[in-house]
């Protein structure tokens, strides 16, 4: 662990850079043990092949994880640890030390969402962030979002008011929270079942370069991102960005196009692929099968009564009543099959799911698949 | 002629059965012509069957012609008319007659799209509407729409601002303007350029029923339909659903999770493969390429030198460098091809893509193509 923590201190090596280090030397024991000619070989900065060379953190390393201990429900994981986040270390040149405070154990294990979105933003987008947050935690899903001002302060209450879960991303040590008037959050977050989060060591002030980290891992430790809201040039794009390239869910949720707020959501859905988002089931439904079944209500089954198909109204169409007989109570049916069986073309196909969607015969389910209603 | 506008006006003709006869009998003329047996076979309705067997509208269909040429301006147009729309034509059972007034050959041989949504509206969707109707009729593209209260009306009236073309459709008869207060709007829109569209014999009042007809033909004349307002149970869900299976592109405008005016769109866009709009160029890059280009403003080019690519900045990451390079200035890349020479999986590639579109390094062009900015 001591290793762990020193190389993550050691001057001039950053995720990058401890990547090729571990790729080539398997551990932070292998790189400390390696020869100072391999280390150099590896096109480091001269100032961490000397402090490794040196083993000049060790000692610090030891101080640290004295002093992250004695702040109280605190710990430092490493990336070869099993405590360690097990989607976090997917993401390319994940954090080799994860220094975490809190309910943290809890937090990580259930599924996580990262709602984020602009610092300056509109009642909207800060009454939206909440109830979406609020409606997630009070499901089991754990908000993850990144301390700021604005759409990410907003998550993390909502996740708070309804007794949820709820894990604060730093871009600052565990011990420096920024800004400081979220003082009070951070602590509100310690006390009630939260978790705060960094790969900084402790100290590590607020500074600027550091925050596309603290959003690497915002989307690293989450099964989707939601971007709440985002101008033009919004930091939350990087993220959604950042999530894309990790093979991370992508949500955004729609605004007036006339609002500057929602031109980078609107843009994501419109040019990124982006999931729309009207309400907390469609980040739900996009999560892996059993986690999301886990989570959706269950069809309303009437007791002691078999399941009975709503029946077909007299007025559809012969393609609606066509396509309504393909699909099933049980078994989704994908849209590709519907095709072939109807003999429909898919566009053709999809004007006739969406009227028999509006007319609440059938419901759409993640995937493009289509179930009837009972 | 006589006889197209006969068959439209029989009892218990619409436009299934119109089909069903001229499958059968190949022409109006045609249809007149058969024998009572053979029309019996065909399970018409018997007041359709008699009327035909007798030709008792002929005598009609002969005022009829001359009442709407003096009307001014107006005509009809039969099915086998080249004078009728192309894009109408295509639909599945098209109405056999296409009553005409105003500059209707203007109109609809431009590039036509329809700009709906519900009656009751908010004054961002009016807003919008409007201004997206003037940017569209200011560039030569004709808005057609349903003369209805709400969103209808404002798209006409943004389209006569512009001192573009605009086409009303019907659900009456073209002397039966409704709603009544609409009657100066229909009158200004014949003064200036536009005209007026029904498939309704002259005389027909409004009726629920024929509503829906209307809007097949709003999509049927159009590339594609722009829904910029919708809640949940809107008619304008319905003219998505009709221009989806007229195999039409459906755009919405999106706008706040929390307005009931914008539940529609936003499903559209989420559930319905709607694409999204924020400005007039969303609706014209999906136009055919032809028809785009000479539409959307051409690339500036420098004056007397070779046009050269935006250099580099020195700040992209391996894979943007990687992907940039891949992107030209003359050639459109798909997506898919990206992929195939830059090894990245798609979703990372998206990533990679969207950042470089958000640096204003390249450029999404329809269909998932990028090629890179100059």
């Amino acid at each position: 662990m001591k290793d762990w923590i020193a190389l993550n201190m050691t001057p001039g090596v950053g995720p990058r850079a401890a990547a090729r280090l571990l790729e080539r030397f398997g551990s932070a024991v292998g790189v400390f043990g390696a020869l100072r000619s391999e280390l150099e070989r590896l096109r480091l900065r001269p100032e961490a092949v000397e402090s490794i060379a040196l083993r000049d953190r060790m000692e610090a390393a030891a101080v640290e994880l004295e002093r992250v201990r004695a702040l109280g429900g605190a710990d430092v994981l490493a990336l070869d640890d099993g405590a360690y986040p097990q989607l976090l270390r997917e993401i390319p040149d994940p954090p080799i030390t994860l220094y975490v405070r809190g309910a943290w154990r809890e937090c990580l294990e259930a599924p996580c969402v990262g709602v984020v979105g602009s610092r300056r933003c509109s009642t909207y987008g800060q009454n939206v962030a909440q109830q979406l947050a609020r409606e997630l935690a009070s499901r089991g899903v754990t908000v993850v979002s990144g301390l700021a001002r604005g759409i990410d302060a907003a998550a993390h209450r909502g996740a708070l008011e309804a007794g949820g879960r709820t894990a604060a991303v730093l871009g600052t040590g565990l011990d420096e929270v920024y800004p400081r008037d979220h003082r009070r959050l951070a602590e509100e977050i310690l006390e009630r079942g939260g978790a705060l989060v960094t790969q900084f060591p402790l100290g590590t002030p607020p500074v600027a370069e550091n925050f596309p980290y603290r959003n690497r891992i915002i989307s690293g430790l989450s099964l989707g991102v939601v971007v709440v809201e985002a101008s033009e040039n919004s930091g939350s794009l990087i993220t959604a960005r950042l999530a894309l390239e990790q093979g991370r869910e992508v949500f955004a949720v729609p605004g007036n196009i006339t609002s500057r707020n929602s031109f980078g959501t609107n843009f994501l859905i419109k040019g990124a692929g982006a999931k729309l988002v009207q309400q907390w089931q469609d980040v739900v439904c996009e999560f892996p099968p059993e986690t999301a079944a886990a989570i959706l209500p269950p069809e309303p089954k009437r007791k002691g009564a078999r399941r009975e198909e709503t029946p077909a109204p007299a007025d559809l169409s012969a393609h609606e009543r066509a396509v309504l007989k393909l699909v099933g109570t049980d078994e989704p049916a994908h849209i590709d099959a519907l095709a072939v069986k109807s003999g429909l073309p898919v566009q053709e196909l999809s004007g006739v799911l969406l009227s028999l969607e509006m007319r609440e015969l059938i419901r759409q389910l993640p995937g493009r698949c289509f179930v009837r209603k009972l």
